[in-house]
C-alpha cells in the first residue's frame, strides 16, 4: 500500500474525492481553497510544513492556492487563515489536535511503509464505554485488539497503555499515529508480540485553567494526580475485567507522547507494582528531576530500580530542541545514578506524529518477550 | 444521563471546554465565534435549525454571535459563512456529512433519553479493516457488538446491516445517530434482542459524477449495483467469517436512511435468499416502482412475497415533504398489490437524524424474535 511517489497525487488525508492538498513527487505540497469574497487567505501548520503563515494567491475565479517547498514526511496539522480567522480546510479530514478538530496533511515518506495498511491480518480498534467516578462521566477507551484475539479465545495478552499529547484525545494514536497498522505490521512480521493497546483520554478532569500560560507545576500536579488515580483505580481494573489480559506488572507497559509521556513517567514510576515497562516519547518532564523525592523516590535506589524495571525508554525527534534538552537532562540524571534506560532519536523530525510513529515502531518490538 | 433543561448549557456536541453553541431551556440556540477581521459572519444549517443563513452580529471585540429562535430537537448539521466561505465552527466537533467533516449541534429533546448513554451494559463499536476487491482498497466497517458478546463466547447473534445517507460514511450511525446507545438501551430493557449491527460505507466505488444535478437513474443504478455486489459478495461473507453470527436469512436484516434506504431496498429485495427483513428510513425510491421489473420482479407475486419476507418497514419524518410523497407512492403500490408492510412517521422532524434515531428505536424491537 506504499504511496507511489513518481507522480503528483491527492493526500490520503483528504476527504473522499478532494484533489487538494496535492503531494508532489519532491514532497512539495499544494493547498487550494475557493473563497471568492475573502480579502486574505493563508495556510499555517506544524513544524514539518515550515510553520507559516504562508500567503495564498487568488486567481480570477476566487480560488486561492499556494505550493510549499518540499516538506518533512509524516502527518502535519494545519489550518487556513481566512481574513485572519483560523478555520479548517474543507478538503481535509479533521483530527483532534489543539483541543478541537483540525485539518491534517499526510506526506508520505519515500520507501517507508511501516505505518501503512498492508496485506497482513488486521487487529480491531474498539470504542469501549465505561463510567468513571473520577471523571463523573461515561468515558470511551480506544482499544486495539491483535489480529487473532477473536480466534484464540483461550489466549491472554499483555497490554500497552499508550497516551496522546496535549490538545489531542483517545482517537489520536489511531487516526494520526496509525498505531493499529504499526502493530499489525510488526505482529505479522513476528517483530512484536501480539498485545492489546489501550488508548484513553489523558484529560481525566478539566484541564488546568492556566493552559497556554507558563508551566504551573502545582496545577499540573493536580491534573496528573487525577490521571494517576484514574489509571490505577479505574482504567487498569476495567481493562483487566473486560479483556483477556495477562494481568501482572510484567505484562503491562505504559507509554505516551509529550504530555502523555510525562503522564506515563509519573504513573509508571509511581506504580512499579502495576507497570514493569515505561516510555516517554518527546515527554521528559519539564522540571528538573530530584531523585530523592520525585516519583515516590523510586530513583533513589538504582540497584533496586534496575532489578524491578524491565525497560525505561525515551525518545525525541532531532528537530525539537526543547524536548531534546529536557531528555538530555533526564538522561544525565539517570546516567549519574546508574539507572538503565534506552534512548532513541528520530532523525529530521520535530514535535510531530512522525517522531511518535517511529518511536512506537522502535519501542513495541522490545515489549513483553520472556 | 438526560440533559437538564432547566438552565442554559453548552451543547454536548461542542469540543471539550467550549461554551458555545449554547442551548437555552426553551431550545433557543446561541452561536458565537471570534473573527475580528471578517466583514460578514453567518450561520447556516439543517432544516431543524430553520435553515438560514442567519446573520451574526459583531461586538466591539470582534466576537460575532446570534441566537436562533427555538429549534427542533435532535442533531443538526451546521456551518459558518465567514465572508461567504462555508467553514466549520471551531467550537464544534465535526461529523462526516455533505462529503466532509461538518459542524453539528445536539439539541436535547425534553423527556427523551432513548439515545443517551445510560447506566446500562454497553456494547462495543469496532473498526474492522478488510480488503475489498470491488473497491480496490482496504475498507473499514463499523461493527456494534452487543454488551454480552465477549462474555457469551458460545452465543451467535443475528445481524442488522445499517446504512448512512448521501455524503455521510460508516461513522454516521454511531456519531450522529447514537445507534450504539439506542441498541444498548433497548437490549437492557429487553425490548430488542441482542444483535450485531454492521455499519459500512455506502460508497463502494467513487460516487456518480453527476452529484448535485438532477437524478440520473442509470448512473445511480451502476453505483447501487456495485454496492449490491459488495454487500452480497464481500461484506456479508466477511461478517459471517469474522463474527459469531447466525448466518441465515431469518437472522439478517438490512436497513438504511435516505440513500442508504434506497440501497437497503435494492439489495434486500433483490436478495431475499440473504435478508428476510428490509427497512428504508426516509428512503423510498425516487422513481416510480414497476412491480413486474423492479427488484428482480419480486413484488409481482405478493403471496410468495408475504410468505418469504418477515418484515418490510418504512418511515419518514412529517416535515420532509418530498420523502413523505415518495413513501406515499410506494405504500400505494404495495397496498394495491397486497404486500404487507409497516409504516412509521416521526412527528415534527425533517430529513435529519432525529427522524432516523426514532426510526431505529421503533424498528429494532421488531427484529429477530422467533
Amino acid at each position: 500500500m506504499q504511496i507511489d511517489l513518481t507522480e503528483t497525487r491527492p493526500a490520503t488525508s483528504n476527504v473522499r474525492g478532494a484533489e487538494f492538498p496535492l503531494i508532489h513527487p519532491d514532497l512539495r505540497v499544494t493547498f487550494r481553497v475557493e473563497a471568492p469574497e475573502a480579502c486574505t487567505v493563508q495556510v499555517q501548520g506544524g513544524d514539518g510544513l515550515g510553520g507559516g503563515p504562508f500567503d495564498m494567491i487568488r486567481d480570477d475565479d476566487g480560488v486561492w492556492s499556494v505550493t510549499l517547498p518540499p516538506v518533512v514526511p509524516g502527518f502535519h496539522y494545519y489550518w487556513l487563515l481566512i481574513d485572519g480567522v483560523a478555520v479548517n480546510d474543507p478538503s481535509s479530514q479533521t483530527y483532534i489536535g489543539y483541543g478541537k478538530p483540525t485539518s491534517g496533511v499526510e506526506v508520505p515518506e519515500p520507501g517507508v511503509d511501516f505505518y501503512d495498511a498492508q496485506d497482513v491480518p488486521h487487529g480491531e480498534v474498539r470504542a469501549h464505554w465505561y463510567y468513571s467516578e473520577i471523571s463523573g462521566a461515561w468515558r470511551q477507551a480506544t482499544v486495539y485488539t491483535p489480529p487473532d484475539y477473536e480466534a484464540q479465545l483461550r489466549t491472554r495478552y499483555p497490554v500497552l497503555y499508550l497516551q496522546h499529547g496535549a490538545g489531542e484525545d483517545e482517537t489520536g494514536w489511531v487516526r494520526q499515529g496509525r498505531a493499529n497498522f504499526i502493530m499489525d505490521n510488526l505482529i505479522a512480521a513476528g517483530e512484536a508480540r501480539p498485545m492489546i493497546v489501550v488508548m484513553d483520554c489523558g484529560y481525566t478532569v478539566p484541564p488546568t485553567p492556566a493552559r497556554g500560560g507558563p508551566p504551573d507545576r502545582q496545577a499540573m500536579q493536580r491534573t496528573v494526580k487525577a490521571f494517576e488515580d484514574f489509571v490505577i483505580g479505574e482504567l487498569v481494573p476495567m481493562v483487566d475485567a473486560d479483556y483477556r489480559t495477562l494481568d501482572d506488572r510484567e505484562h503491562r507497559a505504559i507509554a505516551g507522547l509529550s504530555m502523555g509521556g510525562m503522564q506515563a513517567l509519573h504513573v509508571g514510576l509511581n506504580h512499579l507494582e502495576t507497570f514493569a515497562t515505561i516510555a516517554a516519547f518527546s515527554g521528559a518532564p519539564m522540571f528538573d528531576v530530584d531523585p530523592q523525592t520525585d516519583y515516590g523516590g523510586v530513583l533513589s535506589d538504582p540497584a533496586a530500580f534496575n532489578r524491578r524495571v524491565r525497560l525505561l525508554w525515551m525518545s525525541v525527534g532531532t528537530e525539537e530542541a526543547h524536548f531534546v534538552q529536557r531528555a538530555q537532562h533526564l538522561r544525565e540524571v539517570l546516567d549519574t545514578l546508574g539507572i538503565a534506560h534506552t534512548y532513541y532519536e528520530s532523525p529530521g523530525t520535530a514535535h510531530e506524529w512522525q517522531t511518535w510513529r517511529r518511536s512506537l515502531h522502535a519501542f513495541a518490538p522490545l515489549l513483553f518477550w520472556r
